[in-house]
């Protein structure tokens, strides 16, 4: 007999902004274990925007979530049972399948081994994982960024926003934030280590970047969509490169707004370029380097740990109304690599 | 007393679509020729689209012409008195001065000098010039160009997008074009030797495309804007390339739209990236190397050719309402390098 175990299903499709109520907690018995299988009781699960492109039920670059099925989704979980001969009970690993207690894995697709003990398990879900690699790649790769230059983030107070500001600030450059509220802003500033944070709520972006980069931005890292690009673009060098991280803002959006700017493509040169993570497979030198900074408390971060399953769909939603305070992730048990007193 | 000539000035900002009455032939008296100046006589102008951006008034990136100041334009033309040590009288160069009969140049900015002579003239103002220039570099440099690979052309009768197709053809790609007309569609696939061509005027681009690029469309060469763009990204294959190299479509529209499929450039790893061919100079490489082509017989174009300054006013306006075929030229005296029975 299979594990018994819960996960999260959508319920129904979503339009605009995601709702609890579009999600549901059901019980659910998992297969015997085939051979060539894992499985895997999840420790922490990450609570992720970008899981919301599949949920509208229309069909676009990658198939839309039926109902009923489990909402797709990064977790951190030892592996109890294995029919798999590289995986064995006791290793922890970080998946890419989905919202539930226990999971089984196939042994292909994304599977991260996590052996370095001397962090918690949490950054894997969030600095040195898909939101820190998808900075570094993005930055690094994607936007050539060399030191003394100029970088914009927005959604930079996000798991992403936040490791890329970061890391353009541990390379030299002048870092501008893009960030919704206050406290955000002042966190940019005080803790992340960020030059100057722009509140979007209460300032105009496009004047904003203009008068806190006098000498040009030369990497847009954007992770919301075309406005906040257009409002960017005026400010940009030549030969500035926007990096289209995320576009956050166009999931809730049943016409969202176009890029207006594109003349600028020719007038400045400017290059555009999308990246998925995934490609830049293998990690292991970036993992490495970011583990490092964080050994040395080069680079924070802000975690949001809910309790179990239960915390995920409310977080979620809180996700579009920009209320999350870095990264939102849910706790179904304790991490075996944080100090026995901070657990 | 300074050579006396006539040139063509801005009577009026354009709004939208161009007219001829937005231009008026003057009389000028140019200064005596100060020292390091030299004067030429011009024997061909180039009516391009791009002199379009300059004519509206309005602050851009680039600064806008003014009323009564001579309109920019390439030029070939022959150097009759110089008080510049590199130039003399018979010397054969094309600048970027503007539409006139007579024109000084300090010695400095945009100056070709023209050696070759067995070509005529008109090629220096279109596949040799900034025209099959901005093809080449558009294409090798920005698009990555390689054999084998599906490129779609836009506003690809015009004199860019004609090299373009034919540079991708020589290098083995597959070419499909698109154009306004059944007549310059012919014309791509029976004498330019483009694999297909799509009249946007009667059929629906992003069909037509999906349809002649059953495997996908690698790099797309851009002229006209957000609109042609959008209804090719969809067929575009992973780290598909857009080059961004005009946006004729957007210069008379007073609130163009919006480029909205900007969620592939995750999905789809697109890069979107715009030149300026002058970033490439010197182009000596790339205009020996299509010099042979066009030796060769292996690239063809269309030359529109109108007798004196007085012809471009009217050869303007036409390239935005899609009458041109090919490149539209103005002569102002017989090419020195075309034989004799050709004059």
């Amino acid at each position: 007999m299979g594990q018994k175990t819960r996960r999260i299903v959508l319920k129904r499709y979503i339009e605009g902004v995601p709702s609890p109520d579009d999600f549901e907690i059901v019980d659910h018995e998992l297969p015997d274990l085939a051979d060539g299988r894992f499985l895997v009781r999840n420790i922490l699960l990450s609570v992720d925007p970008g899981t919301r492109a599949r949920l509208s039920g229309q069909a676009s670059y990658v198939p839309p979530l039926k109902l009923g099925e489990m909402v797709g989704a990064f977790s951190v979980g030892e592996v109890i049972e294995s029919r798999h001969p590289d995986y064995v009970p006791g290793d922890i690993v970080s998946l890419a399948e989905g919202w539930a207690e226990h999971l089984v894995s196939k042994g292909r697709g994304f599977i991260r081994r996590i052996t370095d003990r001397r962090l918690p398990l949490s950054p894997w879900l969030g600095v040195l994982g898909v939101s820190g690699m998808t900075a570094w790649f993005g930055l690094r790769r994607v936007g050539g960024l060399k030191s003394g230059q100029t970088v914009v983030v927005t959604s930079a107070a996000g798991a992403v926003g936040s490791a890329a500001g970061q890391i353009a600030r541990l390379e030299g450059c002048r870092v501008i934030g893009v960030a919704g509220g206050l406290e955000k802003c002042r966190w940019l500033v005080d803790e992340a280590g960020f030059d100057h944070a722009i509140d979007y709520r209460s300032m105009d972006v496009a004047a904003a970047v203009a008068e806190a980069a006098p000498d040009g931005v030369d990497i847009l890292f954007d992770n919301v969509g075309n406005e906040m690009i257009d409002a960017v673009i005026p400010s940009m060098n030549l030969n500035g490169v926007i990096v289209v991280s995320g576009q956050v803002a166009a999931y809730n959006q049943v016409d969202p707004p176009g890029l207006q700017n594109t003349r600028a493509f020719i007038t400045h040169r400017l290059k555009m370029q999308g990246l998925v993570v995934f490609d830049d497979l293998p990690w292991d030198d970036a993992e490495r380097a970011m583990a490092e900074h964080v050994l040395a408390g080069e680079i924070v971060w802000r975690d949001e740990i809910g309790e179990g399953l239960e915390s995920i769909p409310e977080a979620f939603a809180g996700l579009f109304r920009g209320e999350n305070r870095g990264r939102r992730l849910a706790r179904l048990a304790p991490d075996p690599f944080e100090p026995e007193a901070k657990r």
